[in-house]
């Protein structure tokens, strides 16, 4: 795989910079005959959108999707969807002082002695903004997947900084600016950020995101494992720092007799291993959690280094997450989906004539 | 990528089935002019080497590794390595129930639901005596990243169970049978698992690893950002269900304001990161977790179904490891030097001519 | 490799329509520091501009290119580097017949079945325009082996319907619209090719495309052969039905002891082999040999099918080329520009470091 | 892709050098519930085998194929496959003076200059015996493509050096050593490769191979197009030196009248295409032909250079062939096979579930 390309037979390749004219995507191997739409585009990329609370960047922008290719009358033609947003609200006065220092916690140090050179406005390609490329992409993939197989790819917020934050119900997610699926705990949610702000600094979160309804089968055994994928998809996400499947770090502490998921008729009878077993889908929910760390752009001063190699202090200004967490739902959703159609694929054309004749289980006993 | 190739430039694709005649692997892309012999490979095979402690397997097998082509006169020739490993031990008649029945948390149910054909004997693929080739093409990556960037590849078992076990120093590790980095412990641990295996269960585990003098600029922005590819390598291994880079987890309780290393002209004053920004090495200690679930394969009886879709109970008997997660330790080495040496090859593809005057700083503060 | 994604470490993913709003790529894996301007690649898409010649299709457009990204203060900064070409002049309504009936020796039939929906307007991906794309990738790479090795990489056609044009000076291929390398050859070409669109009918043409200075070395072997590559790469340009690397098919009645190239202190004894041996490249003139068959889209009627598989008669209205090969050679340079420089840096990746003490020899006796 | 594995879903990873103890492959991603056998493949290699006919190399060998994993009770598991040759006949003796000096023709020159290390010992990995491992993944691919489709694939020598081998039919083709679909023409043939033994000189070959009831739809658009995979196959085959599909060189001096093969309900009228339009396949016959030059291994003097750059006189002793193409059939028909299934695993992926009501002609009017 090349660097900008995710995924074997539904293809991505993510283009542009957070500050040049615009960003967009091809999507390569798309099956064909899927009804899509700009709009249906623009409804996940809406989820995203800055500007709509106060805990999240005030950039102004309307990320309107534009579709170039692959769609014909109203259906994709099985050719390259090639997807362009223009960027127009790009702020790049506040980045002034970046040109010769480094900031800490971002990629500059390390892309300057990768390259020898550095585009240093506005984070360029690891900035927040081209996440927007892979939620577009992923409605797509989403679509085909619930059309063919039902499928369902939610994902909330469960935990901020130090706040664990227990699931009440999926219908509370899009009710506050956090994904938070519980809206009572959402004006301690305020408080706390509003605290962080005050403070000039950030603070982490801990995105859950789940598939239902996927079929038992997907994925390849040894080296492209679902369960690897999944976290290669979500550890490349910018600011990820940690990727688990179903209990995860918590597996450490389990006796095998409760981890280990035991089948009946009726359906597994619980879910510790997050839906993937021996790389494979099992038919169980699939559960993965990703650890964000806290932004590095915050207002507070932190020692750094200038291209000379000097000491210099930097402090970020202009417009800022206090908790870029908030906003990860939506693309770990489409990371997901984007995993998941891949292995549909796969799976259809290695075993797409399989039939088997032994019953499947429900994912859990209802 | 195929599901049994791993890499871009450096590229293991591995074979074999544990209880077939044997298992191996081809490394296509090795650089040429390294000196490796099997004897080489053989050390770091015979680290993970069962039956050298009361609480591994005790399948007896010598796993002796053949090159079958790629070096001559001692030196890689730069066309493909062939590794060949033999099965000699393979005690089939262990398995006899397994042939209709499922066993709980192994692979057979969604193996069969895929292809609609199972080799039921001992695992087949995602048996872990298929790691032994991981750890024989390891050992060349190993070799090359010491003799040409003097790095240093080293892990160690963090966590057994519910028990911690705190690092005390690097020589300890291969003192005990635990890869366990402090002596003082073992005991401790070994009473725990004696507990373990009389109550016929299992129990988890978490390794560490670490990579030292990784030259700042390794990975791909994006999607292959060596974090991602990090990950899916170490989520590939079988029983893993959580990876983490640097302080993982922990980090969505710290704020931006500590979690951020900042950089000084003696060095990062800290290693939150664990050696990567932005997708990209930093110089700082590369380290990382992996959350090893308990085996399933135990004595104890579960509830499970057969092909038939009737509920059945399965215990497993033979040879068992109660904590696969002590044999896990070579394996996580081996992959995190396969990753390393395909980045190092992309960016000498792609970076090999450029040259930065900034001093790099040192990984950490001396 | 994805269907729209050409190259492994420089690598190109085209998107766009020949009648949607724009075409474009993506170029990833661009060493950084190249300085590249959208000057630069203009250049290289005007030699093919259609419009300069009473020869070539009537559709008037600027091609206008567009750096949206991967150039910083004039050089590549190594990020993904994306162009994009607007769409101008689309003459849709030349194409109305198609709606329901295919177009013989066109793709319509095949992609019809393929995906069970087809964008029949103006040939979709099919189209010759597609073919800018690939020349403004080709331009990025041309500069890069020019300046890192001195690589000159030239075309021209060798072969009109049955006229052979015999070659006599580079310079010449520039003075005329058909990349002719003799001027006193035209005038018969020109008779020629009105008495061909008088009769509404096409012709083929033969391409010959040389790379010079390619150093000895470059080319994977067994798969990735550096002759492979260029098949593939040169078959897979639209129209062309063959290709030969050196004497290619002529090998066929040739003895080996004239077909082997001879080695000399000065130099190779003669250029048989076209460059490559054993699928690498010895320092000799890489020479390759494209056949283009003649344009499907003719005036003439043709006996076809519709839709409900009934006869149809179709014949091609508006602007159409008598010969396309006429505007190939920019391509196929293009093409073996962009594997040449995949094949620099994978050499560079894995054998970046190796240092041979035997003198190369030159590519021929000077 | 690497230089060591062939093919996207049906991967195939060759290993092992022609003096090494063994050669072999891995076949990953073969559909499960195919029946196959050793004895399967070994029909196919021995079809190829040395030693039965005095015009090809005297090495005596028994080429027993040895199937390691992948298969269960008979059938393929969909795990990867991996195939083991073992080699006994390896007179090393014979290539003595190759060890300072390069053979004109071959690799040798190329291959030290990119390694800086050369393994003489016969070839290594560019010698003709690899290409065992190629027919023998190709038996399994021709196996599957034949049950699930009705594929077959066949193919023949259509011109050895100067003399045209006029088809008379498949059933001859398997009665002489040639693969000529000719018996009548068998002695001229055999008088003319005498001739040119007794001048300790070589001779080139063409070789037709044709795959009949390949449905209509196979192929990637633009980059990975049907042809230019079998072009890449095919060129990548030692020795080869020019592809065409279907009229190939010829269509150049054709007119687009001609050319074009028109459609009827009846089925296509003729096939100037070879079976691929657009890059995809029509469902008329797919032909490709291959110019194999003659051999560089001939017993008369031929000047080189040593590694010290001196002028040096090689003249090849031992076992070698007149005519390498002789041998080259069964390695073309197992090259094609393996890129049509690679095909049809894509095709079913991405359009598995696209039903056309437009009925199919037939590839041509019976």
């Amino acid at each position: 795989m090349s660097g900008n390309t995710f995924g074997l037979l539904f293809a991505v390749t993510s283009f542009g910079e957070s500050h040049g004219p615009a960003i967009g995507c091809v999507v390569d191997g798309c099956p064909p005959g899927l009804e899509i739409s700009a709009e249906d585009i623009q409804i996940e990329l809406d989820r995203r959108k800055p500007g709509t609370s106060r805990h999240v960047t005030q950039r102004k922008e309307p990320d309107a999707v534009e579709i170039l290719s692959g769609v014909f009358e109203g259906k994709t033609t099985g050719t390259p969807i090639a997807l362009l947003i223009r960027n127009q609200d790009q702020r790049s006065h506040d980045y002034g002082k970046i040109v010769e220092t480094f900031r800490p916690g971002h990629a500059d140090y390390t892309y300057w002695h990768k390259y020898g050179i550095r585009d240093y406005r506005g984070g360029g390609r690891s900035s927040a903004r081209e996440t927007a490329v892979r939620v577009a992409a992923g409605a797509i993939a989403k679509k085909w997947l619930k059309e063919k197989f039902g499928i369902v790819i939610r994902g909330y917020m469960s935990q901020m900084g130090e706040i664990a934050i227990p699931f009440r119900s999926w219908d509370e997610v899009g009710q506050n600016a956090f994904f938070a699926p519980n809206q009572e705990i959402v004006p301690q949610l305020e408080v706390y950020l509003d605290q962080v702000r005050s403070e000039r600094d950030s603070i982490g979160g801990k995105i859950t995101v789940v598939a239902e309804n996927v079929p038992v089968g997907w994925g390849e055994p040894v080296y492209d494992r679902l369960d690897a994928e999944i976290a290669y998809a979500m550890m490349g996400i910018n600011a990820v720092k940690g990727v688990e499947i179903g209990d995860g770090f918590a597996s450490i502490a389990q006796r095998g007799s409760l981890h280990c998921d035991e089948l009946t008729p009726a359906g597994f009878a619980s879910n510790h291993a997050g839906g993937i077993l021996g790389g494979i889908s099992s038919g169980q929910d699939i559960v993965v959690n990703l650890a964000v760390k806290p932004t590095p752009s915050i207002a507070k001063e932190r020692h750094s280094i200038d291209k000379a190699g000097e000491p210099q202090l930097m402090a970020t200004t202009g417009r800022h997450d206090p908790c870029v967490a908030i906003r990860a739902t939506p693309i770990a959703e489409a990371m997901l989906a984007l995993v998941l159609i891949d292995h549909a694929l796969r799976h259809r054309a290695q075993c797409g004539d399989v039939a088997v004749a032994t019953p499947k289980i429900p994912g859990r006993i209802l």
